[in-house]
Parts: C-alpha cells; sequence; structure tokens
C-alpha cells in the first residue's frame, strides 16, 4: 500500500490541458491515469496540484497517486515513463506518507510566462514563447507586476465569473526579467484562479505596449470587472514551473 | 544590383531538407526563392553554403542571392521574415561584395549533434535531441572523436557510394561535451560529405556503448568501406550551427 508523488514536465502543445474530464479526449491526467491504471492493476486516480490548461506547459507539475500494491519508486518512473508519449515526461517518484495531497498541501506555485520580443522568430523554442516583436517597456511593465503582488480579490483576473467560492488569492512575487531578447515574467503565489496567470501577464505586457495604465490596477481589483483588467494572453507562452510544499 | 548574404535558423524536423528538387515538395531553399522571388519580381536563385538533410536543424546556414534590384538590408530582413513560416527564421542580411559565394567562399563548417543520454525524455527540446537512454563512456567517445581529426578520405563515412568526385575532407576539430543529460558531439571541417557528420556521430555514439572500437578508426579510412564505420544517426539530434568566411 503507497502513496507516490510524481513530478511532471510537459509539452502541453497537443493536450486539451490537465483535467480528465468526460467528452475531452487527450488529457495529461487522463493519459497517466490509464498507464499508472495498468500499473497498478487498480482504477487510479492522478491528483493533481491543479489544473493546467489546454496549451500550458509543465517543467514541474507534482501529482500523486494512491495503490494497495507496493513499488520501488525507480520501478514507478521507469515504469510510467516507458508508456508516455514523448512530450510527457516523469522526472521524480517517490513514496510519501500517506496524508500527502498534491493539490491540498501545495504551499506555492511558480508560474512563468514567456515573451520573445523580437522581429525574428524563436524557431527553436516557438513552441514555448509568445511572440510579440513590438518594443515594451520593461519598467512599465515591472511597475504592473509590483501592483500585483499581495493579497488580492482577483475576480478582475479571472475568466470564470460564475464561480461562488472566494477568489481572494496571494501573490508572493511577480517579477519581470530580461533575458537577451526575451522577457520573462514570473509570478509565484499561493493559488491561481481560471485563467489568473494569462490575464495578470497580458496586463502586464499591455503595460509595456502603452495599452494599459499600470496605475489604474488598484481599481481593478476594486471593480470585481474582467473587462477592466488586461487581455488573456495565449496558453503557448505559459509553464508551471513548480510546486512548493513544506 | 545587390548581392544579399543572409543567414537562417531552421527547425528542420518538418523539411524535405534544404535542397529545392524537381518533384519534392517542401525545401527550405524551395521556400525561400518563392519569398524572395516576389520580393525581387525576378526568378531568383538563393544559394546555400550547402544542403541540410530531411530533418536537420540550422542555428547558422549561410546562404546568399543576386538581384537586380537594389535593397536596404533591414528591408530584405523584415520582408522575407514576414512571410516565412513560424520554423524558419531570417536572422541577419547584408549586402555584400557581388563575388561572394555562400558554397565556394565557406571556409569551415560546424555542425553539432545532440544526445540527450537519459531515461528520462527531455519533452521540450525533443525535436532537436537523438534521445539514447543507455550509459556511454564519453572517454571512449572522446577517442573515437580524435581519430576523425585530420585530412582523411572519408569514402566510408559517406552514403554516396557512387560518388566520383573526391571524398577527402578535412575535419579541423571534433570535440565530445557533457553538459548535464546532455553529450554534445562538434565537428568543425572544411567539409561535410552525404550523411558524414551522421555517420561519423554514429561511430562516436558506438565507440561509447562499447559496439565499436575506437582503434579501428585508421582501417575504416583505409577501407573506404560504408559497412566498416558505425551507423548513421537519425537528422533530428543534427544542428547546422555556423559556416565561417574569411
Amino acid at each position: 500500500m503507497g502513496n507516490y508523488k510524481i513530478i511532471l514536465q510537459y509539452d502541453g502543445t497537443d493536450y486539451n490541458g490537465w483535467q480528465r474530464l468526460k467528452d475531452v479526449k487527450n488529457t495529461i491526467q487522463g493519459r497517466l491515469e490509464r498507464i499508472v491504471s495498468e500499473m497498478t492493476g487498480e482504477e487510479t486516480e492522478v491528483i493533481g496540484s491543479g489544473r493546467t490548461d489546454a496549451g500550458v506547459h509543465a517543467l514541474g507539475q507534482v501529482a500523486n497517486f494512491h495503490t494497495k500494491a507496493d513499488f520501488e519508486a525507480e520501478y514507478v518512473k521507469s515504469y510510467i515513463n516507458t508508456y508516455l508519449p514523448k512530450d510527457i515526461a516523469l522526472i521524480k517518484a517517490e513514496a510519501v506518507d500517506d496524508r500527502f495531497h498534491s493539490r491540498f498541501n501545495a504551499k506555492s506555485k511558480t508560474y512563468v510566462y514567456r515573451i520573445w520580443n523580437d522581429i525574428v522568430p524563436n524557431v527553436f523554442e516557438n513552441r514555448f514563447v509568445y511572440s510579440y516583436p513590438k518594443a515594451l517597456d520593461v519598467a512599465a511593465m515591472r511597475e504592473a507586476a509590483g501592483k500585483l503582488v499581495g493579497k488580492h480579490d482577483f475576480m478582475a483576473f479571472c475568466s470564470n465569473h460564475r464561480t461562488k467560492k472566494s477568489t481572494v488569492r496571494t501573490i508572493y512575487a511577480a517579477d519581470v526579467e530580461k533575458i537577451g531578447n526575451e522577457i520573462r515574467i514570473v509570478f509565484r503565489g499561493d493559488g491561481f484562479l481560471y485563467n489568473m496567470a494569462r490575464i495578470m501577464a497580458g496586463t502586464i505586457l499591455q503595460s509595456g505596449s502603452g495599452e494599459f495604465d499600470p496605475s489604474a490596477i488598484d481599481g481593478v481589483f476594486e471593480s470585481r470587472k474582467r473587462e477592466n483588467a488586461g487581455i488573456t494572453l495565449p496558453a503557448k507562452g505559459l509553464i508551471l514551473e513548480k510546486v512548493e510544499y513544506d
């Protein structure tokens, strides 16, 4: 009997996101559960730290599953990798305490939004960056990012308007780094609402292009209206970098 | 009237190689010539520094074309990039002396063969690496690489057995670098025969796996027999890194 924590990488381009759903084919959770269930001989649920949307990538998604069987962690790693398609990889498997839950126990998540900011496209990383060839004011982007840090009601930064759950989240850090022709926006927070990382990235990008005034962000939080925040950037530039636990 | 030197990057995965050929669709040269001819209003040949095989990538392929028209180099760069598909990019355009010829004037070419040497696949660079999960003896690979350096008749390292042209080439350097889970073989030479880089990489890889004895290489040169050299590694791991001129 065991509980296994697994860390996954994926190129999300060809998947309909993490979550297995009725009538939705080709989800990462669905792919994994078929392999894990084959390995355990049981119908095994693979619990993810959170959903990633269709097209979003992961450098360190965390999941866990319970089984009556008892496996060596190395066996779990090599068995699952053998059957995974080439755009999903299991980089670590570990037997953990039975109470470990990849979603409930997650203390923070780090998402990176990658913008390729040059008129010449990046042919080698095209699947993992959003190309924005026009000039961006990085100082204005940093100002916007700074305004997003803290504990706020992120309703205006969420695409699901009918949620009855709390939309209060804490963003611990929002950094804008320029590395050559690439601008990386790094968010670390206790949780992210539906499309929240992509809407925050869009608001930051539009602050850099001059289409959005960063000083308006406090008012956007107060309004709780999606239309007052910036655009939702495409999924392809977003990567779940890591999930941290105590 | 001008002669333009252009430097190109491409993800070769979805192309039938560089060279435009009758009855072969989707070549990089063919793609470029259509765009350049549209720009010049003439039927313009784009001369490459050399052919890359189907599936081979380029970080710095060099080409040139002549036209009666007179363009600013920046215009050439932005025009061509506008019409190129997202897996080909023109990183530099430059007006050069009329006598410049990207193939005849090339002094050396550098090719990199990338081997991903881990049981966990590299999901983000999967298109650009050859995955070899078993153990490799890097010292033996370096020994083999060292034997390939120098001026030799590379007939045994060439897939085209019916060539009547000289098969003598000079390899200036053949280095094997281990960076994390990746092994990179870097070849610099005055020219490369058909499949030569992939056969040299295969011979080096098999030296590392114990299937080939590096001390046999001198005899392989002498034999001029393809079957005495190692295997031809897949195109996907090969990248034309740069072409150097005086």
